[in-house]
């Protein structure tokens, strides 16, 4: 498998499972705003021009929780409940919470704090996203009273929902009254496998 | 079943998928923005206040995606397919666009135009965010060149991809240069599934 990827990107997630699951793979190493993510031999591949993107024979998958759902399946049903497991609606739910609600205000913040000329900025807009964010997370420090993981044990609902949360960290979320996540994304930041996908 | 509800929001998604498969459900039916969304009732079966809920016996959801491949797992399996099929992978990444790649524009346009009083309303990240869907609409158009759904026959896939194409559509995004878009979003509203979701 091949992985097009970049440090501080979604295709952490990507590698990180990898990792988890022991799958080997090559990887295309960008940085974040390098101009060949968006010429033309890279968006022949991924037309958006973003990563991760996964190249598995004649596979390609570019969206980090379809990623997620097609390793798992594949090679690691384990970490997805199925159907028949009685964690299946709650693990859909928080696979789902990260594109759903706390990577929107991220992608906001992000642009208006790191991606923008500092001329362009808007932080009207960046509070604006914070505050959402904040909120966003409250629902899920409530949701993690008295769990290690999102739902039952590890899945690829913490592959991906986690590591929206460990951005939002990262990126300044007020931690302070939510210390439900704050041991869950320690909890997580302290995997091999998490630190093996941030060392590649 | 009991679905929360707005029209013009993507608890249309839940309904039009019940309809498709046929499934009772009771409503409880909301304006976007309506206070009552924020208030304590709603807040304790959905802390962030948004649409759509699904309650079914012990189960509640509210992420739209994980709304559908619960329902379809559980009553529709035909709608969802499965890792042994051909076209899982290309389902799954078709399935996850909508909330990874088309509706981050989109609810920054809705935000930019719509939810923010006219004089705090900034029209350069209203354009910005514009630009951007119709980008994100142009990786799908080019994937729907020669075919009907987004992967094989009809599949939740387009209850959700198809939906945020439909909306980006009715926000006024360029769809001049996107036939195949075009006639598969006419395709999509002429279900009538989808006809009595948005009639509810």
């Amino acid at each position: 498998m091949k992985v097009y990827y970049a440090p501080q990107s979604r295709a952490v997630r990507t590698v990180w499972l990898l990792e988890e699951i022991g799958q080997p793979y090559t990887l295309e190493k960008f940085q974040l705003g390098q101009k060949e993510m968006r010429g033309p031999e890279y968006t022949r591949i991924n037309p958006n021009g973003r990563v991760p993107t996964l190249v598995d024979g004649d596979v390609t998958l570019s969206e980090s929780t379809a990623i997620a759902q097609y390793l798992a399946a594949k090679y690691a049903p384990a970490l997805a409940p199925g159907p028949q497991e009685a964690n299946f609606a709650e693990f859909l739910q928080w696979l789902h919470y990260a594109e759903g609600m706390i990577m929107p205000p991220i992608n906001n913040y992000v642009v208006e704090t790191i991606l923008l000329p500092p001329d362009r900025r808007n932080e009207e807009i960046a509070m604006r996203a914070l505050k959402l964010l904040n909120r966003t997370l409250s629902a899920a420090e409530q949701h993690m009273e008295g769990r290690d993981f999102l739902s039952g044990g590890f899945t690829i609902a913490d592959t991906i929902t986690g590591h929206a949360v460990i951005m939002a960290r990262r990126l300044g979320a007020d931690f302070s009254p939510l210390p439900n996540l704050s041991s869950y994304a320690d909890r997580l930041e302290a995997r091999p496998a998490f630190k093996a996908a941030e060392d590649v």
